[in-house]
C-alpha cells in the first residue's frame, strides 16, 4: 500500500445545467411539467437547448460538485466522469479542471450527447428541471484503473449512478480495487426515490462495500422502510461504521463505531437554494476525515460547506471554502 | 427491599399561581418588572393578592407538575412538598389531591405563608411573575420518611429545591433512604440560572447520586460550561447513567448506557404558552420508564405529553394523557 495522492476521487454523473429565465407559457407551449425533474432524451434536450433564450451553463452533478467542494477547502480530489468530446463536455471538464479537480476520464465513444439538465426558471422561482443522461453513464473498467483508485485516501461513489445500469460493472470495478488498496469507501444514496428503486443492491453494498454513508433523514428513512428517524438512526449504529445523516435545519448527527455527534446547522441568514446542500455536506466531511480530523470537526466543516452553498444560486461554492473554515477556526 | 406501590414520588416546591389579567398602567403603578420572574417577600406576595381583581388560582410548581401529569397517564405518583395551612396551602392540597396525586405532607409549623405566583398577564400576553417562596422551603427530615420514599420506584427531585437551603438536608436525606432501598433517583436540572448558581453541587449529585437526569440543551449546555450542544452531550454520554435532554422544536435526546434515541417533536398546531413542557415531557418520561417500557418509547410518551401541555396556558394537561396515549398506540 503506497501513500495516497489524493484525498478523495469521486465517481458520478458529468452534467451540465442549462439554466434559463423562462414565463409560464414557455411551459405551457413545451409540455414541461412545472417544478418537476422530468428524464428526457437527447432529442428533447437538443430541441429545449435551442428554444431557451439567454440561457446560462453551469457543470453540475453530485459527486463532482463534492470534489469541487474538497479542493475548495484546499483538498486534492480528482472526478470520473463521462462527458463526450461535444461542447458541453469542454464546458464540464474546463470548468471542473480550473476549479482545481484533477480530471482525465476519457470522452466517451460514439454520437451519445453529454449528459445536460436544462433548468427553466420561472418568474414565481420555481425549477423545472429536463434531465438527459447521455453518455454520462458510459463509464467502462478502463475508466476505472487500478492505480487511479489506489491513488486516493477514499473513493466516493454516488447513487445516482445506480440508475444508469450500463456503469455499475465499471464501479463495482473500481469498488474492488480500493479495497484491494486498503482505501475507504464512501457512499451517498443521493435520493429517496433512487434508494426506492435500488434498495436491496444498497443494502448489499452497505453489508460489504461502504465504509462512510452520506444520507439526508428522508433517504435513510427509506433505506430502513420507516417513517421513525430513530429507527432508521439505530439501524445505522447497529451498521457500525461511519455514517453522516443530515436533517435540513435538525442539523446532522455523525455516527462511527460507539462515537454520536450531534450537529447544530449553521446559521444561515437566508436560504436561497438548496440545491448542493448534500453535495458540500460530504465535501466538508470527507475533507475532514481525507486529513484525520476528529469527527466532530469533520461535521462542522461539513455544516459550514452546506452553508455556504444554501445562501446563493448554483450547487457549487462560490466563496473560498478553506478561507470559511479558517475564519471559524476549523482548519 | 419491598415491592414499590408508587411509580414515582416527587419533591419539590408546593406553589399556587395567582393570575390576573391587567393593565400597563398596574404595572407602573406597582413598580412590577414586566416580562421578568421577580422573588419578593410574604408582604409583597400579600399587596399583591389583595389588589388583583378577577384573580384566578391555579396549584404549580415543577415536580408537582410532572406528578400530576403521571397521574394523568395512568400512573400512581406521590408528592413531598410544604404548604401552610392557610387558603392557599389548603387549594394547593385539595387539587393535587383531586387530579389522583398522594400527598400528605404535614402542613408547616409557624405563620410562614404557602409560597405563591402572583402572575399579571398585560394586553400584549407579556406574564410579569412575584414569585414568594414562603413555606415551600420549610421541608425537614421527617417529611421524608424511609418507609415513604422506599414506596415508590422511582425519587424525582427539582433542582430549584437548591435556591432554598434549607431544604437541602432533608432532600439529600431522601436521596440517601431511595438509594438504600435501591430505588431511581431522578433530578431535573430546572433552569439554567440555576444551574449556573448550583453548578459544584450538581455536578458533585450527578457523580453520586443521580441514575436519570433530565435537562434541556440550555441547562445541559450551562452545566458543562459549554457553547456547542455536542459538547454537553458528549459529556452526559461519559457520565454513562440515563438522561433525557429536550431541545425544544429539535425534539430530544435520550441516553442510557451505550443507547441513545434520537426523538423528534411531537408536531403541535399552535404553541400556545411553553410553560410546563419541561414538566410534562418529565411525567411522560418517568411513567414509561417506571413501567419498564423501552426507552424509545419513553421518550415518545415524554414528547406527547409535553406537546399536550403547551397547546393551552398552564403548566398542566387539561385531557387525559393516558386516552392520548392510548390514541397514539404507546401504552
Amino acid at each position: 500500500m503506497h501513500q495516497a495522492k489524493l484525498d478523495v476521487l469521486g465517481i458520478g454523473h458529468a452534467i451540465v445545467d442549462v439554466l434559463a429565465n423562462t414565463t409560464e407559457d414557455f411551459l405551457t407551449g413545451h409540455g414541461i411539467a412545472k417544478g418537476a425533474m422530468t428524464l428526457v432524451d437527447g432529442f428533447r434536450a437538443e430541441t429545449l437547448g435551442r428554444t431557451m433564450a439567454n440561457s446560462v451553463e453551469a457543470s453540475g452533478g453530485s459527486a463532482a460538485n463534492t470534489m469541487v467542494g474538497i479542493a475548495s477547502l484546499g483538498g486534492s480530489a480528482g472526478f470520473i466522469g463521462k462527458v463526450n468530446d461535444d461542447r458541453l463536455g469542454k464546458v464540464f471538464a474546463e470548468e471542473i479542471r480550473k476549479l482545481g479537480v484533477l480530471f482525465d476520464t476519457p470522452p466517451a465513444e460514439g454520437s451519445t450527447a453529454t449528459a445536460s439538465c436544462h433548468i427553466l426558471i420561472t418568474p414565481d422561482g420555481q425549477r423545472s428541471m429536463n434531465t438527459f443522461l447521455g453518455c454520462a453513464s458510459a463509464l467502462v473498467d478502463a475508466d476505472m484503473a487500478a492505480a487511479k483508485v489506489a491513488s486516493a485516501n477514499i473513493l466516493f461513489v454516488e447513487g445516482y449512478l445506480w440508475d444508469t445500469p450500463g456503469a455499475k460493472a465499471a464501479i463495482r470495478q473500481a469498488i474492488a480495487h480500493a479495497k484491494a488498496a486498503s482505501r475507504k469507501v464512501a457512499f451517498t444514496l443521493s435520493d429517496s426515490f433512487c434508494v426506492g428503486r435500488w434498495r436491496a443492491e444498497f443494502k448489499d453494498l452497505l453489508a460489504r462495500d461502504i465504509d462512510i454513508l452520506f444520507a439526508n433523514e428522508d433517504e435513510a428513512k427509506a433505506l430502513f422502510e420507516t417513517e421513525q428517524f430513530d429507527e432508521a438512526f439505530q439501524a445505522i449504529r447497529k451498521w457500525g461504521k461511519t455514517a453522516a445523516i443530515t436533517r435540513s435545519a435538525l442539523g446532522s448527527v455523525i455516527v462511527e463505531d460507539g462515537h454520536v455527534h450531534l450537529l447544530n446547522a449553521e446559521p444561515v441568514r437566508h436560504v436561497i437554494d438548496t440545491t448542493g446542500a448534500g453535495d458540500q455536506y460530504a465535501a466538508g466531511f470527507l475533507f475532514g476525515y481525507a486529513r484525520r480530523l476528529p469527527l466532530n470537526i469533520c461535521g462542522r466543516l461539513a455544516g459550514l460547506a452546506a452553508a455556504e452553498v444554501i445562501s446563493h444560486v448554483g450547487p457549487r461554492p462560490l466563496v473560498s471554502l478553506k478561507t470559511l473554515a479558517a475564519h471559524a477556526g476549523l482548519i
